[in-house]
């Protein structure tokens, strides 16, 4: 996702911040990251134990009023890429 | 990265068997993902303590056989994004 100019630090940290709390909603995976060479874009990274969970989490308040905090703060260009998850190391069995 | 037709099993599954291996090299996490909407695409999602552990795992004679055996297998069309991970869930400290 894109940010406003200037405002990538605190996008960042909400999204950090609220990312333990969706381990016990089926995620098994949330990583933040940023670049060096492009400072208004972050990436997230997320695996989850389904589709479902996934969705399910959308309803919830927390993420619900993370989602509002940081919609004014982004431009409104995202990409995503939905993938099943073959295996590897590092995601759970 | 794009497979030839045909190939993506074969692709995925050298990716996934050479995964543990990469631990001890300094590789946190290594995803393998594939998509429902494009059969030819194979995706992964790596996290290294640092550039430099990454760097010197593309040395590895385990690693470079690897590279090997898949590279005639690949279309040559590769898409990256390296990335500074700020944190979240599931990233080692």
């Amino acid at each position: 996702m894109r940010v406003k100019p200037g405002h990538r630090d605190e996008v960042v940290a909400t999204l950090v911040g609220g990312a333990d709390a969706l381990r016990v909603v089926g995620c098994d995976l949330y990583v933040v990251g940023t670049s060096d060479t492009d400072e208004d874009l972050v990436w997230v990274n997320e695996v989850w134990v389904s589709k479902e969970a996934h969705d399910a989490s959308l309803r919830l308040p927390e993420v619900r009023a993370s989602i509002t905090r940081t919609m004014p703060l982004l431009t409104g260009e995202f990409t995503s890429q939905e993938l099943d998850i073959v295996g590897g190391l590092g995601v759970p069995e």
